[in-house]
């Protein structure tokens, strides 16, 4: 690759650091901002150096916003005593197209021993300190996969004893699927979980 | 999207206008920047601030280089009356692995009227300057589809009266591979194109 000049090999080792990004793809991705009159590198790289400049974490809730405290933890007209846990900041702007009214905690990731994610490096810490008063229901919203499952799990160990419920989001069908080609556990759990009409 | 701070949201849309890359996989990307210890938003935004920064396209061949002319255009032991003409840089480090020894012309593209890429957009006008004097054979090395293929026909007419060979890349089975599952225009070209042993 020596004969290519050395911003552009270095361009296309940093593009292939991101997840889902090989070598080939970061070469195209570099060549594609050499060229492209719609995508320039000045405006991602102006962007992405700006990204961490003044961002912060709510102290609350951890959500990132601008100041210390963030929208919806600052927001009175909200149900302060219902918390509902997720993973990562975009799962907030998720919830808040519907029509839930409590507050949040964001995690940060789940529980992975594998890629070296225990409970210390998630927000676990600030989710039990504000569980110490106030707080009637804790609300676990992480995936529905392995290590969001274990994640709720280690939760409702810790709570437990401090809040009233710690409860999950329902597991079932979801709205436009077909049940012929749904999978075996979203089934079971879709049965178990029946409900009165 | 109005949850997020302003420096997110504006990094998620830049991502979003590289090619392959939709909304979500520029979310996640710009998350993954934020949380990562490998990645970081300040080395890729450095590198691509850094980019177009002293970044010169040689007078002759069109490669991209650092200085006026590329090193293989200044290089008085290579054969300068064989022309070697690619799309785009990356094909120049392809065929600089295999044992060519003339040089080189860099397109910047093929034609593709639908992408608005006509004559005028290549560096077409640049290869038949090259060709008035001093070179004996022009081989054209676009990719084996139909812009390429164009593009291949194209240039023929413009330098047939002018050089004294347009040769394109032989077409055939590649190596490794198996002719029970090859193409039956690559066997049909491969039958047309066979040699004596």
């Amino acid at each position: 690759m020596s004969l290519l000049p050395p911003q552009i090999t270095k361009t296309i080792e940093e593009f292939s650091k991101l997840p889902g990004i090989g070598p080939k793809s970061a070469e195209r991705l570099t060549f594609h901002l050499l060229r492209s009159s719609k995508a320039s590198p000045e405006g991602l790289g102006k962007a992405l150096g700006e990204l961490k400049v003044a961002l912060e974490y709510c102290k609350t809730c951890q959500m990132v916003c601008l100041q210390e405290e963030c929208s919806i933890c600052s927001d009175s007209s909200r149900d302060h005593s219902m918390i509902l846990v997720v993973e990562n900041p975009l799962d907030v702007v998720a919830f808040e197209n519907t029509s839930y009214k409590g507050v949040y905690h964001v995690l940060h990731g789940v529980l992975s021993p594998i890629d070296g994610m225990g409970p210390e490096q998630l927000k676990l810490k600030e989710l039990i300190d504000r569980c110490q008063s106030g707080v009637s229901e804790v609300i676990v919203a992480t995936n529905p996969d392995i290590e969001g499952e274990a994640t709720a799990s280690y939760i409702h160990d810790q709570l437990k004893d401090k809040v009233e419920a710690v409860t999950r989001l329902a597991h079932g069908l979801p709205m436009g699927a077909d049940i012929e080609f749904a999978d075996q556990v979203t089934l079971r759990q879709a049965v178990e979980g029946r409900r009165r009409i």
